[in-house]
């Protein structure tokens, strides 16, 4: 059901990750799959490119869309959302903007790392400063420091931006986790800010995605952003949801000038619809390939590189790996180098960071394989 | 060579504009055509889809869609651009916002009134006041008002927002006018920030656009924002573009977080290449048929709504027409609720305007006629 790209095809579908690279250069940086899209999308935005789908969309919030989701949420997460709450936006990290924008006080924005590039500047274009809560890069389990995010709020910081499943962690945070980190913000009077992109890609063993709004007490001081792009890679079709349960919260999203958020696809729109409503086969497809890429990845790494140290990925197909047994302070610049593949350097997600790169399994196990190969032959020198 | 799409796929085309609209009302509000896409563009987007162009744009500016825009403005306008001045944003709303985030002094924005709706909240979104130019109502020409203009900016306000050609006003604003402007703006050390999103669509009879940019002594203190977007009635597929001249300002946009500026569809790139690069017939063809809209709305005015007032329409395909002669505050409910016709009320273009509306002509001459006497019926009450 899962159907591998050819390099010819990934290089057309994919411009920034497979498109971008030399010939000879083996990409497993950008958070996209090599997998064809699913059917019933693709099928979708045939039919709406074949229909001329190419004005406005309706500015609606709610709708079909929110609907699609609705039931989505209902049968993947055992989460119920009114589909009123769901209101459209271009990608994931805008919507995470406008949230912030339109919602959080001026104080500072807590951002735990390593993080999601992208989101590291996110405080800054909106006016904030950002406060870094920082993971022990020795800790046995990436965990959020509930005391060093009790200290932030304390001192001012009135917003968390909590990606969970977390990028690059891996993490699924666990009910009695999320509660630790939703007390603290409740005591501290500060909001959430939920980007929940991950939720559809826990893979196989790990404890099942929980919405931050699934908690209680969470709707007077959250929101949620998801989108179908990261599981279902139409990150191009540019729509992603911001989830706003509460109805005073919502008004405020709602009434915000239509210059801070109108610029999502109907297309984009179209697939997640799709998405949402018949992909829940191919997704199903998709976690089994991707926890067995994941499983192939600590067999790969154990044999050609046994020093990287992985914790467990319990979700997303996106692995950090701690190469600093290595002794390279940028191993991503070494393996492009010596090995020929492009994973993402650590210090992008960590400034500062040495010996650490994030690591793409979403191919074919072959290229899995040569990856792992070329990673160890830039790092080690090894044949 | 320009197709009208019949009821029924426009519907599928255009969600907002058509829709919206209960199934007796005919539309003609929005700033969408109601003719079928170009071909070059169809078939680059149809092509795109079938490659299954899903992924990230390549977020380079200059490159192939620099390229084409250069070939463009070159053939279209006479106008130099190089390549590198060219970058991507996901809309023109988006793309004026960036350029004030970033280039802009804090101090308040100059709007000249009536103006696009979206603009009317861009001021606040980008944490400024907005200071409003106001065209009198009365005026035979519709024109910037340098002394008005010198004001506010000798009063604090830092950028004008200048959309030219300009919507609502239907106005190519020639060289000396641009000049005025430009004079006015440097004695002052203010910025411009040029919306020229309907450059292609010069109608007959009019003088020629001409860039702010083309200007002497501009490119130090503004940047335009052009897109095939109205032109090519591709809106939904989400690619604009910043042309940023001086090497430095390019930088500063350049250097901005990413998440100020990286939400464009790469689908909208292909739609802006293959436009810029294959459309100037069919931009020729359209360019006549909405001359001719406009030379029948005239007629039809003058048949149906003898004291409606509409100062020359030079450019776009949206009629700004004072109705103030029927007596209705708001002239385009009127029309709704009496008329089943649905037109653009104009005090969403200048709060507080009476009696004015904005018509839309890109539609089949039997469309436009049944939308004059629609308007005609609801307003005077006439069969």
């Amino acid at each position: 059901m899962i159907r591998d790209l050819t390099d010819d095809e990934a290089r057309r579908a994919l411009p920034l990750k497979w498109g971008t690279m030399p010939p000879d250069v083996l990409p497993a940086w950008v958070a996209e799959t090599d997998y064809a899209w699913a059917p019933p999308v693709r099928e979708a935005i045939t039919a709406a490119v074949g229909a001329g789908l190419t004005g406005y969309p309706t500015f609606e919030s709610g709708g079909e869309l929110g609907k699609a989701y609705a039931g989505f949420a209902q049968r993947q997460f055992g989460q119920e959302i009114d589909p009123a709450w769901v209101i459209p936006s271009v990608d994931v990290t805008a919507g995470v903007r406008f949230a912030l924008d339109v919602l959080s006080e001026p104080g500072p924005m807590v951002m735990p790392l390593p993080g999601y590039p992208p989101q590291l500047g996110i405080a800054e274009v909106t006016g904030r400063e950002r406060v870094d809560l920082v993971l022990d890069a020795d800790a046995e389990h990436a965990e959020i420091d509930l005391d060093g995010l009790d200290r932030l709020l304390a001192a001012g910081a009135r917003t968390l931006l909590l990606t969970q499943p977390h990028n690059p962690w891996g993490r699924v945070f666990t009910r009695a986790e999320l509660e630790g980190i939703r007390d603290v913000v409740r005591r501290r009077g500060a909001r959430v800010v939920a980007d929940e992109i991950h939720a559809p890609l826990v893979l196989d063993g790990s404890p099942p995605h929980l919405s931050y709004l699934s908690l209680e007490d969470t709707h007077d001081h959250a929101v949620a952003v998801v989108a179908a792009s990261k599981a279902f890679n139409v990150q191009g079709l540019r729509c992603a949801q911001v989830i706003a349960p509460d109805p005073a919260t919502r008004q405020r999203l709602l009434d915000a000038p239509m210059a801070r958020n109108d610029s999502w696809s109907p297309l984009g729109e179209v697939a997640a619809i799709a998405a949402y409503t018949h992909g829940d086969e191919w997704l199903t497809a998709l976690r089994s390939r991707l926890s067995s890429q994941r499983d192939l990845l600590v067999r790969l790494l154990a044999e050609h590189l046994p020093d990287a140290r992985m914790r467990p990925l319990e979700a997303t197909y996106l692995a950090w790996i701690d190469l600093r047994a290595y002794g390279h302070d940028d191993p991503a610049a070494v393996a492009l180098e010596r090995g020929r593949v492009q994973v993402s350097p650590g210090h992008d997600y960590q400034p500062g960071l040495a010996g650490h790169v994030r690591l793409n399994i979403a191919t074919s196990p072959e290229r899995l394989e040569e990856i792992v190969r070329r990673l160890a032959r830039g790092l080690t020198g090894a044949r």
